[in-house]
């Protein structure tokens, strides 16, 4: 449904992923980038529960964010950056399940400001169940250098 | 200005904000709890950080989210729990500091539902700078037991 | 997808919607009554507009608001009422058209709190512009009168 | 706080303001206009009702959305326009009184963006009770022109 501008969108993309410590300090990955879309995929640990022992609502909020963020950033050029200007997101369900995987995808693509969604699941006994769901607002910057990666 | 119903909140709200492996994971404490408010710092580190180099947005909301998450629960029952329905989380300004200082406040006190606000400030030289305004829907849940502590 | 619990809901609906003034004050009907969906239209009238001549913002987020709110209100049982708890709104171009159709659905329906979407389109020479998106959090009251009607 | 870059900022946005035929149709006046915030009255009428008898959430919703983006516009070039991106509007208390008064502030100013907030207040009796709290992100258009006005 989108056509990306860059032809290197994936990589530039996933490169971005590669630098963002706190993704890897969570434990997320992101295995699926087309354009308009990503996906990304966290594995429950212990260590980023919250009191009841589900996945902490705040990481939940973390990877919707990011998954609507980068899939917004498939659709730039390749010279310009991406900035979450707000989103919204509703709990739906505790995070209870092996597996979360947060599906951002882009609403409205705009020159100045990007519309997205994501929607979070947590995989359960092989079953996904809904537990989040979010609306985001993304603008694009022009010209911002990226910090050099790990 | 707001009157909690449980002599012993502080030291409710402490347990269980203890009991959050995530907020660990991140390094985030909780100095200051009051009646209706609280406070989360989070000290920079790299690992937090997203790929400018700057504390993560999902991380800030993060942090925004449990800070007016336990200023509600100060003013619950002993024996209720709180549960985030939904925030709306606006980015100001990088989060660019020495130190994020994240002050949940409630808005507004209801039987089931309880509205809050949070705002993060980034500490830089001396200089407290908002970076981000948060508002926010909670809902009490009675008789919901939390999960063994770490 | 969703099952109304109350055979009679569209009946109950387009009483109550007959019942809001607001709606025949700017006068939106609403045509379509499904379990867990219903549209609002509301044809272009000088009276309705901003300054620059497009349909007030406002005004797409009344009929948002309220299409998702009797989205809601067609899965509860016939006593209950629903109420808009908060709602999360980004217009996406302005209303141009010769009418606004608004889709109100539920996401979620959980026994106290209900989770909606709604998407606003402005019919123009035949093609559907999105124009808005909303995400919605809808409680149920159980017991609430309403006003005598008209 | 504020300080407003156009010294004729108060005319500019009533006059705007006067353009808003939605406005005049449910009986809202400007009476407060100031660098960084508006005041949006409203008095009770039954045509603006919603099924209880209460004010329509969705024309609380129209003069929060409204008062905040007219506080935006005070601090604008004068030739310049402003667009809600979006809002989120938290409905705290049922609309019940003789008068609504809502306030619109700004809470960041930027160059494309800004972020406002605003508090509707219902006048019962002499008492103003809160009844929504809303956030809202604003964009600054440069050189769109206005609809003439009535």
């Amino acid at each position: 449904m989108h056509k990306a501008q860059d032809p290197h969108f994936a990589e530039r993309v996933r490169a971005s992923f590669a630098r963002q410590q706190a993704m890897l300090l969570i434990g997320a990955t992101m295995p699926v980038v087309e354009a308009g879309y990503t996906e990304i995929h966290l594995p429950f640990r212990p260590e980023i529960t919250q009191q009841h022992g589900y996945i902490h609502g705040g990481v939940v909020g973390m990877i919707a964010d990011s998954s609507a963020g980068y899939a917004a950033s498939t659709l730039t050029a390749s010279e310009a950056s991406v900035l979450t200007v707000e989103y919204k997101l509703n709990l739906l369900a505790p995070a209870d399940g092996q597996l979360l995987i947060a599906e951002g995808s882009v609403v409205r693509y705009g020159r100045t400001l990007i519309v997205t969604r994501a929607e979070v699941f947590a995989l359960k006994h092989g079953k996904k169940n809904p537990c989040a769901l979010m609306q985001q607002t993304i603008m694009t910057v022009h010209g911002k250098k990226e910090m050099p990666g790990p």
